[in-house]
């Protein structure tokens, strides 16, 4: 597995690499983040990843600074995984001195974490715009536990004309349900047994919609009852449409129901999609 | 040549062009623009013109209806100077459907063009990112007389990471001075021979720096002198730093003197730059 650490390196790769596939990553990886190089190791030519913890995606007062970074154990475990190369740029080969300008997403970047993280999006379209621009991609893979950054990002490469398609895949889970984040390293072992408490309330909210429940506020209601637990903070809980992360106010026949919340240290996320697949998203 | 009208037709082309030299336009072309399509059917495998009256860096009082659109003599003059191709695309080819993604530049966007035009350089960085991101250009041409625009495109290729060589040229003249613009098809003869003021003022000063004038109200001021006529509204005189565009106030090895003024329906900029060659601009 090649290791590329500029972008020079990156387009001299490119040249012969015939169609690649593409995982962005902040590192820390873990079963998620291999089921995306897994799909992107058998739909493409080849197999890149990226390991970039991105400064302008973090608030003043998040965890950049903090955030796990583990390089030696990120790059075994891909090459196990026979992606073809990785990307591990500096900042200043991403960001060069006198960096200014930024890729701004419409309203799709608005509510849910656009809201609870301002300028959040921003950082997260600018970096992967740099991304595609330096690695063009035929294919990008996407977790959908990041549901929101997928739908901004979709909106993004079609707008930006970037020619990737950008392709979501599922959550996956420990066996309890707690979705898998490089965030959950934060999390004592009291605070992990609280943070199942966000995909009970996903799961139960799915539940009464698989029985015909579409009413937003009582699918909403039913995912507080059971997220809303000591030691789980929740931030928001949204019923929302998929494409345009619109909060819904009436029964509609697709929804995606998200919820941030705060377990000690740690700021989750999870989500679950109602009505359709995540791949059926572009 | 050939006359690619959607994006999936300059991808098919693309990939078969070798390197690539891009000269974007907004059609109504002049022997300016023909001096960029020389330019690169000389340095590139293959050159192409896009010709696009852009919407999103017109102002809603702006001329965006009125620009002038002639593609029949366009097409044949980019035919007669050897271009390879030809990218006409309709609006929703550029911008589909829920568009909404921006790219916002630095503040090298903010005086000047930017001030006097609020989303102006904007509107042109989006549109120029997708122009790169669909055409994938080696190197893009731009004419010196956008002095700004050149300034802001370089920078957000750069920072966007697109691998092209934004390539200034010298500005194209009548024989009397005046700046080669589509615009100038608005002036009526007297109008004409009233806009040859702004360029005679830029002179003028071009003339005391070489005998050694630094100082930036001095400059300025012979500017003023010459350029403020009857029939020209001037609407700012600058002498900023050619990198930044930030204003001098103190004299300085290099400059870029640039004004903007109405004469009759025409608002008409132009610059002389001072102390290097803007081949020499990355």
């Amino acid at each position: 597995m090649k290791i590329l650490r500029s972008v020079a390196d990156v387009r001299a790769w490119r040249a012969s690499a015939g169609r690649v596939g593409l995982v962005p990553t902040m590192g820390a990886l873990h079963a998620g983040h291999m089921s995306l190089v897994v799909r992107a190791v058998r739909e493409a030519d080849a197999a890149i990843a990226s390991i970039f913890v991105n400064p302008t995606q973090f608030g003043p007062n998040e965890d950049y600074a903090s955030y796990p970074r583990r390089e030696a154990e990120d790059v075994a475990l891909l090459e196990k995984h026979a992606a073809a190369a990785v990307f591990i740029p500096p900042v200043a080969e991403i960001y060069p001195p006198g960096d200014a300008t930024r890729v701004t997403p419409g309203s799709i970047a608005a509510p849910l974490e656009g809201a609870a993280r301002p300028g959040h999006f921003v950082g997260v379209a600018t970096v992967v715009a740099k991304l595609f621009a330096i690695m063009r991609p035929d294919t990008a893979f996407f977790g959908q536990k990041d549901f929101q950054q997928l739908r901004v990002l979709q909106t993004m490469a079609r707008d930006l004309r970037f020619g990737a398609d950008i392709v979501g895949c599922p959550t996956v889970r420990e066996p309890d349900g707690l979705a898998l984040s490089s965030r959950n390293a934060y999390l004592t072992a009291e605070q992990r047994r609280d943070a199942v408490a966000l995909s009970r309330g996903l799961f139960a909210a799915r539940e009464i919609w698989t029985r015909g429940e579409r009413e937003p506020g009582v699918l909403r209601h039913r995912v507080r009852e059971l997220a809303g637990k000591d030691g789980v903070a929740l931030e928001y809980v949204s019923v929302a449409d998929p494409m345009t992360l619109a909060e819904l106010d009436a029964p509609a026949d697709t929804a995606v129901i998200s919820l941030a919340a705060r377990v000690g240290k740690a700021r989750l996320i999870d989500n679950v999609l109602l009505g359709m697949d995540v791949a059926d998203l572009r």
